[in-house]
């Protein structure tokens, strides 16, 4: 769990990826969205790329252009996102937040985390640490 | 989702979680869990008390001495701590990793996010989102 949180615990490399799940790719696209500074955006494009979260490609030989694309890792830590984004819903306060909702059906989403194999959600059952 | 990176988003405070849910509450016993230096652990424990995450509670007068216990929100912010945890234990190298346990029965616990109402897992349906 520490090693997670050192690869993504950081409020800009959260808003990259939750972007780049929505689509962008481009330097452009993220400093616009998330009003961020361009050296900011450069280092935590880089630590995302680093630890494996981001792929980096490039799209353009002339001039040098590279796009950043979400890796399988990048990709199983949205459902992550949007767990955080649900709890963020329930407790923090100040003003109406963002929500997520089913594309298909068009009703919100409310992630909730449960135990693979029972079904049963995380905090229901008592837990124990299992040490290496 | 900003919002709930900037009031957890760092490793320190995750650990802090983790043990908290453990059944630690003293500083004591969070410094030597963490080895952790006193400064950065007093720190830690006043921003997760004023955002709410901990409760402190006098549980000495004399000398004066305080512990530090789970509030509703930080108790519903675990399960993603368990998920990190999955995410982590799938994609992070280096060395064998701990797991959690269910305590009843002794099988591994895999966290998986859902959707609540249809139980898809969060990732195997489109979403969009909402804004206020």
């Amino acid at each position: 769990m520490g090693r997670a949180a050192a690869r993504v615990g950081d409020v800009w490399s959260l808003m990259l990826l939750r972007d780049a799940e929505r689509g962008m790719t481009r330097f452009e696209q993220f400093r616009l969205s998330l009003g961020v500074a361009p050296n900011i955006l450069t280092r935590r494009l880089r630590a995302l790329t680093q630890d494996g979260l981001l792929e980096k490609r490039r799209y353009c030989d002339h001039p040098p252009r590279d796009e950043y694309v979400l890796t399988p890792a990048g990709r199983d830590f949205i459902p992550i996102l949007h767990a955080l984004g649900g709890w963020a819903a329930r407790h923090c306060a100040g003003g109406p937040m963002s929500h997520v909702a089913d594309v298909a059906t068009g009703e919100a989403v409310e992630p909730v985390i449960v135990d693979r194999r029972t079904g049963a959600p995380i905090g229901t059952r008592p837990l124990r640490l299992v040490l290496p």
